[in-house]
C-alpha cells in the first residue's frame, strides 16, 4: 500500500524545525543586545505562538482577505511586544525580529533524514509558512526540498482541503500518492480524509518539557517513527 | 548593481535542458522499439516545439482557459504524431512520450555550475513548464533548484509580465533583486523591462546546427557568459 507514495510533504513548524527552541535563542541573544530585562523568551515565542491559528482563522474563515503568514506573524508581533512590555526596538529591528520564523533551526535528525530520504521520494513542503519564509529557512538550514508547496501556493491554509487537495495536484499525483509528514494528529486528520498516508513523528517538546498533545499517534497512522532517521529506516531509504 | 541580486530565475527550456537533443534520443529508441521507419526524430522534435508557442498564445490570449503545459503538449502531440504520420501507439505509450519533456537532460555543464551558483544565490525555475514536470526533470537529472517557480503557480506564460513579477513576489523579493538567467534574447527583454537583471547564456545548438537566433546578445545584458560555469566564475561562486 505504501509502494504507491511518490512524494512525502512535510509539516514545517515543529515537525521540521524547533520554533520555540530557536525563538527563545534569538529572543535572548537580542535581549542581551538591547539591554531588555525581565523577558522569559520561552513564554513570549509560546504566546507569539498562541496567535497562529486564531489569526489564520480569520482568513480561512474570509473575514479577512489572503494574507501570507509572514504578514500575520507581524500583526502578532506586534500584540506580543505590548504585552509583554518590550519596547526600545527600531522598525527595522522588528522587522527583522518578525523574520526570525524564516531562521528556525532544524530537530537534530532533520537534515540526514531528509538527505536519505531525498535518494527515494520527492519532498515537499506541506507549510502554512508562505514561500519566501520556507526557502530563506530551507538555504540557512541546508533542507533539501525538492519543492516548495503548501498554503501561499494553493491561498488557502491547513487544515482547509484546498491547502492538500492543490499541492498533490502540483506535483501531478493523487492524494494516495502521497504521505504527510507532520507531528500533529490534527494534521493527519486532515489530509488522511482526503486519501493522503500518513506519517507521524511526534516532537515531544516542541512546546516545551511540559507538553502532554501529540506526544502519542490519536489513530494507527500507516507509520509511526521517533525522528527522521527511523522515518528513512522504515520507509527503506 | 549585481550586488543586490539574491535569486538567479533560470528559464529552463533550452537554456538548462537540451529539449531538440533529447526528445530526438527518444523518439528514435521509442522507434526501434515499435518498428517505426522513416521519421526523422530532430525534425519531430522541432515540430512539436513549433506548436508550443502559439499554443500558450491561446491561454495568453483568454481564448483558452488556464492550461497546464503537460497538457498543452498532449495537444500538441497528438497532432505531431498525425503529421508524421506515426501510428500504433498506444494511450499509455503516447502519454508516457508525452511526459518525454520530464525526462529532458541538460547540457553538459548544468549541474556542476548551478552546484556552485547555489552557494551564493537562490536558485528558482522561471519556466512556462507546470510544477510537476520541472520536479520530475530535477529529480531525474539532479538539478539542485531551491524552489519551483513560474508559470504555472503565477498562472500565466512568459513573456507575460505576470509570470515574472510573482515568482519575485514569492520570494519576497523586488525585481532587482532577481536576475533571469536566460539564452533567449525575447525572455530577457521581458524580464528587464520589469528590473529583472539578466545573464545571456546562449545555446547555439539548442534549434540544431544550422541556428542563427539567440547566438548573440541583442543588447548589452548584465552578462553574458558561454555557459553555467563561466557564469559562476563571474557571479564570483
Amino acid at each position: 500500500m505504501l509502494d504507491q507514495v511518490k512524494a512525502l510533504t512535510f509539516d514545517v513548524f515543529g515537525t521540521v524545525v524547533d520554533w520555540r527552541g530557536s525563538i527563545t535563542r534569538e529572543g535572548e541573544a537580542l535581549a542581551r543586545t538591547k539591554n531588555i530585562h525581565g523577558v522569559d523568551w520561552a513564554k513570549f515565542a509560546e504566546a507569539w505562538r498562541a496567535l497562529y491559528q486564531p489569526m489564520m482563522q480569520e482568513v480561512r474563515s474570509g473575514r479577512r482577505p489572503w494574507t501570507k503568514l509572514d504578514d500575520l506573524h507581524r500583526m502578532n508581533l506586534d500584540r506580543v511586544l505590548r504585552d509583554f512590555s518590550i519596547t526600545g526596538l527600531s522598525e527595522p529591528e522588528i522587522d527583522h525580529l518578525n523574520h526570525v520564523w524564516h531562521r528556525l533551526d532544524p530537530w537534530p535528525d532533520v537534515v540526514a533524514g531528509l538527505t536519505r530520504l531525498k535518494r527515494k521520494y520527492i519532498l515537499a513542503t506541506l507549510s502554512n509558512g508562505n514561500v519566501a519564509l520556507m526557502v530563506n529557512m530551507a538555504k540557512r538550514a541546508g533542507l533539501p526540498w525538492d519543492v516548495i508547496l503548501g498554503a501561499e501556493i494553493a491561498r488557502a491554509y491547513k487544515p482547509q482541503p484546498e491547502a492538500y487537495l492543490r499541492s498533490a495536484e502540483f506535483l501531478g499525483l493523487r492524494p494516495d500518492e502521497c504521505m504527510m509528514v507532520a507531528a500533529h494528529n490534527s494534521d493527519h486528520e486532515a489530509a488522511n480524509a482526503l486519501g493522503f498516508h500518513n506519517a507521524f513523528v511526534p516532537r515531544p517538546t516542541e512546546y516545551g518539557p511540559g507538553q502532554t498533545k501529540d506526544v502519542t499517534p490519536s489513530r494507527a497512522w500507516d507509520v509511526v517513527a521517533k525522528d527522521f532517521g527511523e522515518l528513512a529506516d522504515r520507509l527503506g531509504c
